[in-house]
Order: structure tokens, then sequence, then C-alpha cells
């Protein structure tokens, strides 16, 4: 289980790839990092992930493992030191994956799709979803400082494209969505997330961002 | 961790709901079953499942937990008793969680897709588009019985659909995808599946399950 070949194929603007860079860190995990072009795929990724074709890939002593959520696991589960991501207590374990995969499954796309969304209307209907995802979770922060509780978990880790990638779609579609107003926890927990010391470190400037997604979004692909 | 008061709430023709009723099974677990009307849903669904109001929802000493792969990870963590759901090794766990979400995000969407589609271009597509799927199942199962290895585990229960509904869908849609010559593999792992005594007992008849969604495929929804 020793940390030697750990290689991260990645991207430094998704949001999916920071989970593991931070997951990778909080564990003191040396590790290189190969920066992919998904422009121009490379021979490597495709080696790696020749189904999803996409990042983040962890490649532990020559073994890939895809998907940023299983990532997490993994990593949770082959190194021991450092504090833990996911907690021991089989129900807590469960919430966290059940609030992981509301992430992805439900508060991501409903805030891509404001993005594509076409005309007023479709975009008003596109922003409602995505305020009522968001709902859920500014309830789910009742009385928590964070999603996993006192410490940053895999909860918080997941839902990092909210505290930065959020404000960078608010931007560029020029919509409000995560105003102090609607949700004062989820804002709060942003900037609790965003200024802890490894989340600091690793997640690109807000600029950076607005920079790489500002040429995307004025496609229209 | 005693397996008092542990509650299904279920609908007999969903294949996410047999995955949790198979683990129950293969830990020994005693469990109430609570049939759900999804036309109608009742008051502890909407109670215990506020978010997706979806079945299958196990509750466990008053306590929900929703989502199909996360209750599976929730009773192999939980009863220790019997064989276990994923195996120990965290490689090995992460594969499987791997395959179980390519399943959900994959293969059951492409093949639903079928049935959904409107007329003959898009139909073929969608028929393409799930065989493709398929493909990277069959090729996964080279060398092993079960996609757990020896024995049932995570993927198999997750596949179950695979080896019964899919035959619902081809029937009542009037299309051939897994057939013996394109998928030896998987049409052999359906039938072992298939036959081994817990699924045989838990999974519903062909025909049963043909009655019930014929007439949901009949509709236009």
């Amino acid at each position: 289980m020793a940390d030697q070949e750990v290689k991260l194929l990645g991207v430094w603007a998704s949001p999916f790839s920071k989970r593991v860079e931070i997951a990778l860190k909080m564990k003191g995990i040396s590790y290189e990092y190969v920066a992919q072009d998904l422009s121009n795929k490379s021979p490597e990724l495709l080696k790696y992930n020749p189904i999803h074709k996409k990042v983040p890939v962890l490649v532990h002593n020559g073994k890939p493992i895809c998907e940023s959520l299983v990532i997490l696991e993994y990593i949770d589960e082959t190194w021991k030191s450092g504090p833990s991501i996911l907690p021991k207590d089989p129900y807590a374990r469960a919430m966290a994956r059940f609030w992981a995969k509301f992430i992805d499954d439900k508060c991501f796309p409903s805030i891509w799709k404001i993005r594509k969304s076409q005309g007023e209307e479709e975009r008003e209907k596109a922003i409602e979803e995505a305020k009522e995802q968001l709902a859920i979770l500014e309830n789910e922060l009742k009385g928590k400082k964070f999603f996993s509780g006192d410490e940053i978990g895999l909860v918080d880790i997941a839902a990092n494209f909210i505290a930065l990638w959020v404000g960078v779609v608010q931007e560029l579609v020029g919509v409000e969505l995560l105003t102090k107003e609607k949700f004062p926890r989820l804002c709060e927990w942003s900037d609790d997330y965003l200024n802890s010391s490894i989340i600091k470190e690793t997640l690109p400037a807000k600029d950076e961002l607005l920079d790489r997604f500002r040429a995307m979004f004025q496609r229209t692909d």
C-alpha cells in the first residue's frame, strides 16, 4: 500500500480532477500530476480510461482507477494515514455516498443546463431547477460547518464545484444563483471551504477559471 | 447492528428494488417488505425518501437509506454475516464500484432509450448505442463466471436487469439485443445468475414482468 508510483491524469480546470488532488493532499500522498488536453486525448488517457476517456484517472502502481467518487473511496481505503474522507459509521457512510451522488446526478447537471439552455423561458426554467437542488443542499447544511460535520469530507470535496465553479457560471452566463439572501448556509460553507488550507492551495483562482471557461461558453457546443 | 426492524419499501417489478432484496437474502437478514405504488406514492415513501421519492428505500431501525447501490454497500458494511457483497481488496472494491456505476449510468439508460425512441432511425441508433455498452460488459466477463468472479457480488446484483429485464424490453419492443451469437458470455452469465438459488427465488417470472410492462410500453409516456 506504499505510495510509490501514484500518478494523476487530470485537467486543472476540472472540479472532478480537483476532487482527487484534494484527497491526495489530505492524505499527504506524493504523486505525479500529468496534465491532459481533452481536445487531443493522450495515448495514456485512452489506455487507462478506455471506456469513458475522461479525467480524472488515478494510476497506482500501474493500475488505473476512474470516476472521481470511486477514486476518493479508493484513496480512503488504501491510505489510512491522514484524515478520513468517509466517516467510519456505516449509516454516516451511506449518507455521505447518498449526498455525493446527489451532487453528481442532480446538482451538477442542473447547473450545467443553465449554460446550455436556449432562450429566456428555457433558461428561467433551468435556473429554477438548479435553485431547487441547491435548496436541498442548503437544508442539509443546517447546524453543520461542513457537509461532513466539523471537518471536510467526501461530500464537501464532491461539492467543490459549488464552492467555486458555480460562481464562474454565474458570472459568465449572467445569472444570480448562490446569493447570501437565498442560500446563507451554502455561501458560508463556500467561504469556509475555500479558505481551508488544502483547498486554497489546490483549487485554481476564480479569474483563471473565468478566462478558461469564457472561450468555451462563447461557443455554442 | 442487530437486524431488528429492517423494512424495505419496494416495487416487485423494479430491478433496483430487487437488488436490495437479493442483498438482504444473501446476508440472511429478516425484513418486512412494504410494497409501494408509484402512481400513488405513500406517505411513508415521501417521508423516507423526500428527495427522490423513489424505491428502493431501506429503513433500518427507523433510519432510511436511499439509492440502491448505496443501500448495497450499507448492507455489506452493517451485516458481516453471510457472503461479502463487495470484495475486501481496495482495488477490487474500486473496480466493483466502477462497473456498478457503469451499469447505472451507461447501460440502463441506453437500453431504456430504445423503448423511448421515436421512429426507425432513432430506434436503430439507440439499439447500436445499447449494443456498444453491452459489448463493454461482455468483454469484462472474459475468463469469469460472474462479474465478481466465482461468486455473485455487487456488479452481478447491479446487472440483474440485464439478466432478466432486457429480455422483457426485447420482447415488447421487438428488437434483438442480447443474442448468444453476439454476447455469448453475457448470455451464459445471465443463465448462471438466474439459476442461482437466491436469485431464482427473488426475481419475478419473466411472464409477470411482460404483463406488467406491456401496459406501460403501450402508453406513450
